[in-house]
């Protein structure tokens, strides 16, 4: 599918594989716009979960420093603007999507999985922002991991640049599952299974919104959250879960 | 006090339970209005607590489906002004607000365990977003949920529509305590006397400054938090407060 | 270095420690400015961090009674004017800020751990905001400390006033670290010389910026995130430090 990721659909579920195993599947530009292109075209598809893993001993270690090195102010405006596109693409996507972490998930490696909408995690997995510890420092990866880990533990993961295991991500709160490495792939496909049951069309509405309301003020959350509830009332899938709810039978989707 | 609803008042402290057993105490619109108007009520009296419980064998199931299946969009749309405005009654009224959950609380009724100032939990209870693994997602009930609980764990709950137990919801951050069945009123009775000492007055003003801060660049809550501060520290209660430290005395709260 | 507060450097790191034992390190107007004007000398070196502790039994616990007593409004927005800039000077500073927590932190005490980068608590230390009892509600401390715990952790600790030991205290991501009252200051030292590695020019630039785009919708945090980390990818520290990386050799700093 590109020279850097590997794209497989399997029933209703595409892995994208971060596919540069002898560079740590670091983030080179090329790589950025394999990974950005794979999920926005996914988007355009029935499919109805993502799992974004990574081949060889580690998920992702971060930006690719041989390609930073040689760009200027401008070249490095762009890299980051296609990878913090790649991030909220992630979240805009309808599909639901899970980070399937083993090894090192490091600085936008880290930021891959905070942006994922569900991780789960190999027992041998670490999760670091190694820029805190050098010169320069994990600033973007910072924002989605402040908005899933509390405060001091970011400042903690930020300033120190050490990386913390998968059961301290499990405590606080940066991965759903830990599980021997032998169980990942099937945890993985158990938790996509419960978290893509139902409407595919209500659920791709529900998490956009999600993001949508996110670090607002309640009020501000409040008026966009009503609005899609009410509007999303009277589209079929409610209309048929409702009923079949009130008839005391399955529901039957039609999207 | 209403069809749907019973308000009973000791020493002061105010009980409100949703009485519709037979409907796991579902939503209704009628139901909804009944609370907002208990809730009303009871913010113009000297109470200092309110108590918000269920009969029978669930705390609350969330909207009646019922109900909304023969509302249009405007009626939906109605229905919800009420639901938000009811969430946000219960911040805003000068009494401490506590959730005494036994039972299934899920999608408006988990949102009201995340609206309430503080909850308590029997062993039993269980928190869920159901509209996850149905047709209608639930936005509304995710915006409290997400400002009580972390991101990832809001987004299994969303996605998943699972149940958590109460020892998660209490490892989440989303109730206080919990308890034994047997000992749910005697915990709730002991959390409400320890959160309303001191003075009625300055509490109120406390608690509707918590929320009016929340959710703010941490500049824009100082400027909120500070002003009120400064212009609390004039009332009546402030001043006796300090008089009574610095005097090593008692102090004794007018309001 | 002033009546209220001693000030020592030892090689790179600058202990400021409250000193009104007396007073429980009570923070009266001048006891602030002195503190202030202590973060702002600081700032102006090259120390690399700071340690904020206290002398006597306990950490701080808050403002100091018979100083505000005395006070109209204006005296009173006036010391809450120079508290909050306090708490805005420490997470503004470029030095990796520690607060080395015993005894209790209570109120303003409390809101100085919360404001804190990072936070070390001896298993003795108590944290609180007795406000919440009294008559002069916690207003203030309640806003860094709602952006370190969860919203019912933080109404339970607003609400109640009563206090939470250091291991809930760890458990709600309020400090980083509980040793034993014995190992305070190796811990202090340890996290310190763990936090304050690498170049400290890129170290200040993303202290700063993490807390510019906290409590911010995830678009705008980004905005201001990704321009920071373009232009500071540009700086000698990030050349270095990429190509120490790719010359597989140890960086030398020079800022």
């Amino acid at each position: 599918m590109g020279e850097h990721i590997s794209v497989e659909r399997t029933g209703d579920v595409v892995r994208i594989t971060m596919d540069r195993a002898g560079r740590r599947n670091s983030l080179s530009g090329e790589h950025l716009a394999e990974l950005l292109a794979a999920f926005r075209a996914v988007a355009a598809t029935d499919a109805v979960g993502v799992v974004l893993a990574g081949d060889g001993p580690a998920f992702c270690s971060g930006h690719d420093f041989a390609d930073v090195a040689e760009r200027d102010l401008g070249g490095v405006q762009e890299l980051l603007r296609v990878c913090v596109e790649l991030m909220r693409t992630i979240q805009s996507v309808p599909q639901v999507v899970i980070a399937r972490v083993h090894g090192v998930a490091t600085a936008a490696g880290c930021q891959l999985v905070a942006s994922c909408d569900l991780a789960v995690a190999a027992e041998d997995a670490s999760f670091a922002l190694p820029g805190g510890k050098g010169g320069w420092f994990c600033h973007t990866p910072a924002v989605p991991l402040a908005r899933s880990v509390g405060r001091k533990r970011l400042m903690e993961l930020a300033l120190t640049g050490d990386p913390i295991d998968a059961q301290t991500a499990l405590e606080w709160g940066l991965v759903n599952r830990v599980v021997p490495l032998a169980w990942l792939d099937s945890a993985v496909d158990e938790l996509m299974a419960r978290a893509t049951r139902g409407s595919r069309a209500s659920k791709a509405m529900g998490k956009q919104t999600i993001y949508a309301q996110l670090d607002r003020p309640e009020a501000d959350a409040y008026a966009i959250a009503a609005e899609v509830m009410a509007a999303s009332s009277q589209t079929p899938a409610a209309r048929e879960g409702m009923a079949a709810f009130l008839e005391k039978r399955d529901a039957r989707w039609v999207d």
